[in-house]
């Protein structure tokens, strides 16, 4: 029995990859928020980031289940095992991504407790590369293509290069001026959190490069 | 055709386990290495850390295939079908921990460029119970024991503690002398990794849960 000669069983991956494609939009949408939250100083806005999760962990145990269904039920074989393998991954990377937006909207909250310490610049343009590299590696694992994923983990220096530049940056506010030692240190967090958004993005567009083209071992066995 | 009834299965799902304990005994020993390198100032052990962390990556890899043949050569069902869900997720989980050793003798070799900030009472203990928490996480998993599961999840608290606990002591010397700004930030950064180790013991005891005790929808597939 092949895969392809099971009712409907494209047609559940299809959904599947759908339901994916939401989560993603969701999280990086709470990411977005947090980001913005914390550059335009809205307490508000911050608020309901940290109240908002419940629909990412929602679909994440959706996902699962039908992760789970597909395996049981049509016993796929080759690639179509491997995207659903992946399937599995992406969910827990996604939801993670979920996880580091109430990260981000936490150390807003205790930053918007103090005095800005500088505008924001570089930040901004984390949770930018960021959102592209997660995007993007979504993009490529619904296409099955492997050239974005490629870009995808490329991108990953200019993310850690940014990271130290704002590390080096606030080092030098802190070392100034004491007072600026605690907020200075949320947004260095809130950097290293955005840097593993970009970390997250690398999985998934690893896992897309796996499933498209999976060595010899694997390719036999379908 | 029911699982149970393909000979081997239960053997290679056997030998499955063995290898992810395998690699959950080389991440550990890798963290607990790093600490020590950071706690007795040795500089040659962090190189070591940072060296060597080609058996996990390697581990990885081979896991991942042994749960890709599992699903493509035996088709199993129900819990079994979930054990192998698990592994995949245990997997990533361990070899995310394997990076976080690496991590923290990255932090472990910057601060070792400094003089000491203060005798290091509470990053080993958060070490110890990280350590512990990934470890019954494991035993949990092997013996699909849902109580030691849920011990590691009562036990994240402790650990959340002693993270704010080392935060608040920390600044507070940053506060009153600047040139502990630089080490102490990288103290603060050791405990948010040992703070992600567990939870990443977390996500390994959760996933016991689910595989020993699914929802009705899912028992009623196998």
């Amino acid at each position: 029995m092949t895969t392809s000669s099971v009712p409907h069983f494209q047609d559940e991956l299809q959904q599947l990859k759908t339901r994916l494609l939401e989560m993603g939009g969701l999280a990086e949408d709470r990411v977005r928020t947090a980001v913005r939250a914390l550059v335009e100083r809205d307490a508000a806005l911050v608020e309901r980031v940290l109240a908002g999760d419940q629909p990412i962990n929602q679909l994440h145990i959706e996902i699962d289940d039908r992760c789970f269904k597909l395996l049981a039920l049509h016993q796929p074989m080759a690639v179509d095992l491997r995207a659903i393998m992946s399937a599995v991954k992406i969910n827990t990377d996604l939801e993670r991504v979920g996880d580091l937006a109430v990260n981000i909207g936490e150390a807003a909250r205790r930053y918007l407790a103090h005095p800005a310490v500088k505008e924001l610049i570089d930040i901004p343009r984390m949770a930018d590369i960021a959102h592209t590299m997660l995007r993007d590696a979504l993009d490529a694992y619904v296409r099955r293509d492997t050239v974005l994923a490629q870009t995808v983990l490329n991108r990953d220096d200019a993310l850690d290069g940014l990271k130290t530049q704002v590390f080096r940056e606030l080092l030098t506010y802190m070392l100034q001026d004491p007072h600026t030692i605690e907020p200075s240190l949320d947004l260095i967090l809130v950097s290293r959190h955005l840097e593993r958004i970009g970390d997250h993005a690398t999985n998934i567009a690893e896992d897309v490069i796996f499933m498209v083209s999976a060595r010899d071992v694997r390719h036999h066995i379908g």
